[in-house]
């Protein structure tokens, strides 16, 4: 694949060329402003697949010619050779470890390496890293409301940005949280489990008892095939007398359609019960189909619908099975798992749990792939340094503002665990340590200042790619799976809350306890000021930016 | 690529299979039930793409292994051995074609084939045309809302669901009428043209005036190189003057960087203004450069605002490039096209009108392909026939009901070239003609119908798969946009309105003026009988579905 870039990016690649400054050494990171849908956190991932891309980034010929097509007539012929020699090759990258829980303005990402190459690589990094950690968030939000028995399968594929879309709906929902997918391709592809249910459309393809073909199941423990469709009819009766619901109102085709299916896989039968009507129709077939079977030494498991108020029906299906449980002796009959799905969002899962529901597995697709609470993560891709200067933009919009320099980040742990709060530092300033007193300044806010004891530090970033290679061994996506449901579970409740969250400190190192200075004369401008500056800043171990009103 | 499909269609299909099922002769129809956006009409894509994907249907060595271990282990081995052979060869797919206009309930797409491989193309089908559909729509829409002169630019590559939905993204909005890209990808694949302008990283990555380097540019109309630099040192004094802002506050590197920029792409310079003060900086710094170009023949070709006000700020710069034309006497200066750009939304655009603005060009990227108004089309693949008999889905839920049968769809226009109503007929009733008087009935209610008379009518499906091939020559994607804009240019205001529309009506054709005939039992169940019927219509040619309460 031709790299992913803007056109832009080739004219100021071009203009950087001519100014025989695409080879300066610099710096960008990748980070988003605001926490996703509400939330203080979001978790980030794409990382394998932008490694994966970065080592193959490269124009061949055909990109080359039709980059001559689109440029303007008088770039010169040497850039376009010179393109066609870009690789990777000099480009070093740091991030966070895939499926690591991230901050607002804490770089996830960091590119360095010749300008021309940095600057070329936004696109593509912000294209494979922004839907990747947008919807490993969004499945974790929705673990976090199902809580951790639930059965969460992602079912998105026919509502993704097309067949890629859904394949990365697919691996990062399992990343955030979700237990399995509908997709068979992203099954066969990512080694994810993979789960599906009956469907209306195999129901509504029979509409009589004589379509079930063949009838017969052999038992479980051994002996004779026996005619699952007479025994099925037989139960009709006796759980519509149970149900006190007249037998003539279970619809025919809805009937055959179980019995065919449960002919089909007698040991993983399941019912769709609302293609025609539930308590009528769908729960006395299913009842009849499932008793049948477990004549013959099957458990049926589980049920679905896909329509209507799912908590209260339910409960109500939870009551029905019970009845027959224990009129019929089956007691593993009140457990049959109950699975929904249907346009579910948070709000579904929210009421679920404040009207409390019997239901034990949810299909979520549109509003898990489409995240349509936030359907973008916004992150940016911004350059930090150039020749070992630091850069910024500092606009009109104050929240586009950029945080100069290249960071190491620390997150800094209390004592029960939870991180309180990442804490940005320069390259050239020694790591914080546990247990040492931290001073630190609140971004936005000149003077201010507090301190801290962490009572673990971490450093987020890791080397993952230098001189046109991954040089970290990649951990498998049911670790990385791991270690975002461990990142997340010790996140502070405060900060985990969905809605509301306390905001997650993101600082700037001021000083170590041992070594008090004076206070930088700014790290960040004064609010409301809009006017061009260079920032300043003093660290402790000599002064980075030189303070230059101009 | 393996065929897209969620397990449950391959359950399912192992079900028809082993119930002999497979090869009976079923129809599908794909469509949407409400107008997204609340909209009421959708432009169908997706068609091209496919028809590519059905040609190449099959299950590879490696997909029937990966699906031997996801099925149950009872799975009969023969089963496995037809799932290798099977293809798209007798599959039927009639449709709109790509790019017209279509309504909530009018299947857009009609497949007819074995019943086991039209189930098995449901998922694939969706995926392809759902976000295709929507995303085309959402361009439509945002075209409707510019007006025709705008020019507008897709620039969703970052925001999109990883490459390949950035790919669609861009291919669908240039139908929708969109005018070009920013994704050099896209552009080569598709010949979308591209466009693209110089980005904040490219001005914040230049500090000083030392940086620029070469700073000479060939006169247009000959003679020898003149320093650009320097001349534009001297237009800024000029400027600043007649603007009354102070050149100091105009940054340096901003500067360097318009110039750099300017020598690199003489004839194609255009400013992004806000990386510092647009008023102060930016403007000054770009219409010295711009003048100095002036000087040696070349026009600059724009302006770029990315944050703040856009609509107010577009008339501040109109105002100030007008100004200095005037002063400056370069009458062309006062028409250099201003772009925005920066969160743009269907709000945004109704401001600007609201407001009045001098906005010539729009970038949209994350409010077009997110299509956060409503992420998913919500389009359903629904049986209609199996083995020549009607079927639907009767349920608890009135809108998920289908309408059984394969329909031929017609469009009627009235005198003035707007369609008024797309009517359903059965497969086998004769066609309306233009000039008629068509008695029609209105879906969910009974008894109720009305006289309508087409000056045009339109057969709207067309048969564009066959024997495993397309079979109808498809259109470019230029020609499939330009019908995109016929059929959106011939609705009807009352129906084209993007906020609370006239709702299109959709009809049963009841019968035409010479052959009347009592009323069919039910075309659509009463409003709330949630009870399992067959439906019945007795059509003016003969009976074509049984009533049969159950």
């Amino acid at each position: 694949m031709a790299p992913l870039a803007d056109l832009y990016q080739l004219s100021m690649a071009y203009g950087h060329w001519r100014a025989r400054r695409h080879r300066a050494p610099a710096a960008a990171e990748l980070f988003f402003r605001r926490g996703p849908f509400g939330g203080s956190f979001a978790l980030g991932a794409g990382l394998a697949e932008a490694l994966r891309c970065l080592r193959a980034f490269r124009f061949s010929n055909a990109d080359v010619a039709y980059l001559r097509s689109v440029l303007p007539s008088t770039t010169e012929d040497a850039f376009f050779e010179y393109l066609s020699t870009l690789d990777a090759s000099e480009v070093t990258v740091a991030a966070v470890p895939e499926g690591s829980v991230v901050f607002p303005r804490v770089p996830f990402l960091q590119v360095k390496g010749p300008l021309l190459v940095v600057q070329l690589l936004e696109t593509m990094l912000l294209c494979l890293v922004n839907y990747a950690s947008l919807v490993a968030t969004n499945a974790a939000r929705f673990r976090f409301l199902a809580g951790p028995d639930v059965k969460l399968i992602e079912m998105g594929l026919r509502r993704a940005q097309g067949p890629d879309g859904a394949l990365s709906a697919s691996k990062y929902s399992y990343i955030g949280g979700f237990d399995s997918t509908s997709n068979v391709l992203a099954g066969k592809l990512y080694d994810i489990p993979v789960r599906g249910t009956i469907a209306h459309s195999f129901i509504m393809s029979f509409t009589s008892l004589e379509e079930v073909q063949p009838r017969e199941v052999l038992p479980q423990g051994g002996g004779e095939p026996v005619d699952l469709l007479a025994l099925a009819v037989s139960w009709l009766q006796r759980v519509c007398e149970l149900l006190q619901t007249p037998p003539e109102r279970a619809n025919q085709g809805e009937l055959a359609a179980f019995v065919s299916y449960a002919v089909t896989f007698p040991g993983n039968f399941q019912g769709l019960l609302d293609t025609y009507c539930v308590r009528r129709s769908g729960l006395p077939n299913f009842c009849a189909v499932a008793l049948a079977l477990q004549q013959l030494g099957y458990r049926a498991i589980g049920v679905r619908l896909d329509s209507g108020d799912l908590a209260k029906q339910s409960k109500e299906i939870r009551g029905v099975l019970r009845a027959c449980g224990a009129h019929f002796q089956v007691p593993w009959f009140e457990s049959i798992p109950i699975a929904v799905s249907n346009d579910i969002s948070e709000q579904s899962l929210e009421e679920f749990s404040r009207e409390g529901s019997e239901i034990d597995v949810i299909g979520i697709g549109t509003n898990l792939v489409t995240c349509p609470l936030q359907p973008s993560l916004g992150c940016v891709y911004k350059l930090v340094e150039v020749n070992g200067s630091p850069c910024l933009k500092l606009t009109e919009d104050e929240e586009k503002m950029t945080i100069p320099g290249t960071k190491m980040i620390y997150r800094l742990s209390d004592a029960a665990g939870h991180p309180f709060m990442d804490l940005m530092a320069l390259e050239e300033e020694p790591s914080p340590r546990a247990g040492q007193e931290l001073v630190v300044r609140v971004l936005g806010q000149l003077g201010e200042t507090s301190k801290v004891v962490p009572t673990t530090v971490e450093s987020l970033h890791r080397t993952y790619f230098r001189d046109g290679q991954v040089c970290e061994p990649l951990p498998s996506l049911t670790e990385v799976r791991t270690h975002a449901q461990v990142s997340l579970s010790l996140l502070n409740p405060a900060h985990r809350r969905l809605h509301d969250p306390q905001p997650y400190p993101v600082r700037p190192l001021w000083h170590h306890q041992s070594t008090p200075r004076s206070p930088p004369q700014h790290w960040w401008p004064e609010r409301g000021s809009t006017s061009a500056w260079r920032w300043g800043c003093t660290s402790p171990w000599g002064s980075l930016f030189t303070l230059a009103p101009m």
